[in-house]
């Protein structure tokens, strides 16, 4: 993408504003823990990885903010700050599991030198930033091998760029094709009612250059239908040991209709999102969201004020309907159950 | 409904102001030729019937205001602002038939008095709004013959009251059921781009007080799923004599969605929307409109500017998918091409 999720310059971060997109393209230059803190809090970062690499690189930030010279005085200040940045969202497990992974670098640090922490410190960031665009180019790698030279993919929501450091996992096969010249054309889903494909998808994808065409959520039977789509590929929130799937809204709907056209539904998957504590999608809880999601739009009413809604925020694709679930690690066809199992024990 | 589409009411026409919708319910009355012309032009009334109903009256109107002694000069006159009222929208094939169908009363009148061809032109266009009324009650009753009490009902787009003088076609039997005293709940898929479910068909249930639940499109598989639809009820735009059936972008998806989860689909269709010259729906050509139906919405951008979009306006659903085409001579299950020639046969 042109104009990067997260970038890290000169011990500074610069973000994207994903609240202003798609229509003001923005950068913030982060140099305080309560700038990298009020970023992840006001959603001007999104999406689980890159919330995390954010806060790693807000661990960096702090450590280099603190002017106390003793070890032990700096690692209970820092630690302090960690705290703090940790409630930024509380939900987000991406975010404490960052801040646990610099917490961990502080504690075996044993030297007695705070300039010697305060650079490993940045190091663990810049590894945690680095094996997220790992994860993710791995991902689309295995999603390419999939892929055939002038194919149209359809996706849903954002698992793109934007979500990550880099690259995405759903998104990661385009942006790697056009590294390596190969075409790749994409169909994006609007994603209502929140719009993550009008808003970020569409808007990443154009930005790097992609062919992508947007389309609303009802248009995926008809350009199926015409013969546009050679493949389905979407995220994830969360995957069960049998191979059913969560993830945005409208997924369920996409999976049944490639199913109907006979077109392949490929789910990108980093392992971590794979749950092998739950047996079945049924075990999986369906968000309720607000209903005004649907009856507003850019603040102004869509329909009748009062009237009832329904807004589950996701969906679980049973896994018959999916042809295969493209991890870092590999790919993983069924019988899911058996190779998700495979895929942690070869770890 | 209780905010009634139309009204005629001491030779004034009452039309409800449907480019004010949902957020504002204003009425606007019409006693002046001028006036029904920029009514069926700017939209203050569309949807096919209910543009034809309008110009019927607005030709009642156009006589009545014709200050002329001789029937012959009058006769002259009256057409004469019949063809201009034909031009408020030129491929609207309701509005042509409304008109033509004046203009026989006009043509077959023998008599000498002004006054007694003006009581007939009003006579006819009330004829005209009492056909629609009773065409779109049979419907319903039809329909209603196919559901039982305390159904669940997903529709998409609006073939309501709203497009129509009353009842609507699809909507209709949920109109007869709130007069029988039965009770249907209905889900309205918001159908973008133009949302005509949000905007007019959650806005009509509603304040008729039936239950009435919106949802973005892509929530349809997951209310399917939960087990929430007894039956998917959709009007059409056209219908091929094998049975295929153009309707508003979607309808496809919905189609299959309602397939895979073995819920009955009917199409409420007007015998005129049948087109026996038609083979199947692959002759029927779909309309592509402006993509920034998909990129603004209330005049603000959602989407990046530039980005490509794709926006076909209709689908086919092929008859394989349709349960039953219910219309006001009756209900029309497979073989479908037989079925629909013997309804004409039997005319």
């Amino acid at each position: 993408m042109n104009c990067k999720t997260l970038e890290w310059k000169n011990k500074e971060l610069i973000l994207i504003d994903q609240t202003k997109l798609p229509t003001e393209v923005e950068f913030v230059t982060l140099n305080t823990l309560q700038g990298v803190f009020d970023s992840i809090k006001d959603m001007i970062v999104r999406g689980a990885p890159a919330i995390g690499v954010t806060a790693a690189y807000g661990v960096a930030i702090a450590a280099n903010n603190i002017a106390i010279d003793t070890v032990e005085e700096f690692k209970t200040e820092l630690l302090k700050q960690c705290e703090y940045l940790e409630t930024a969202r509380p939900t987000a497990v991406n975010l404490s599991w960052a801040i646990h992974e610099m917490e961990k670098v502080v504690a075996s640090y044993m030297g007695d030198s705070v300039e010697e922490l305060k650079k490993q410190l940045e190091e663990a960031a810049i590894d945690i930033h680095n094996s997220d665009i790992a994860i993710n180019k791995a991902i689309g790698e295995n999603l390419l091998s999939l892929l055939n030279d002038n194919d149209t993919v359809l996706t849903h929501c954002n698992a793109g760029a934007l979500a990550t450091s880099e690259y995405g996992t759903a998104l990661s096969p385009f942006y790697l094709a056009k590294e390596k010249g190969m075409t790749l054309k994409v169909y994006a889903d609007e994603t209502r009612p929140r719009q993550q494909g009008a808003r970020l998808t569409a808007f990443e994808l154009f930005n790097a250059g992609v062919d992508v065409t947007l389309i609303t959520d009802n248009m995926a039977a008809e350009v199926m239908k015409e013969g546009k789509i050679n493949a389905v590929i979407v995220g994830c929130d969360r995957i069960a040991s049998n191979g059913d799937t969560a993830n945005k809204i409208g997924t369920l709907g996409v999976a049944i209709l490639a199913n109907y056209f006979n077109i392949p539904v490929y789910i990108a998957a980093p392992t971590p999102t794979i749950d092998m504590a739950i047996a079945t999608g049924a075990d999986i809880p369906i968000e309720e969201r607000d209903g005004e999601e649907i009856t507003i739009i850019n603040g102004d009413y869509v329909a009748p004020k009062g009237v009832k809604t329904y807004n589950p925020a996701f969906d679980v694709t049973p896994s018959e309907l999916i042809t295969a679930i493209v991890t870092e690690k590999g790919i993983v066809r069924a019988p899911f159950k058996e190779g998700l199992k495979q895929l942690f024990e070869n770890k």
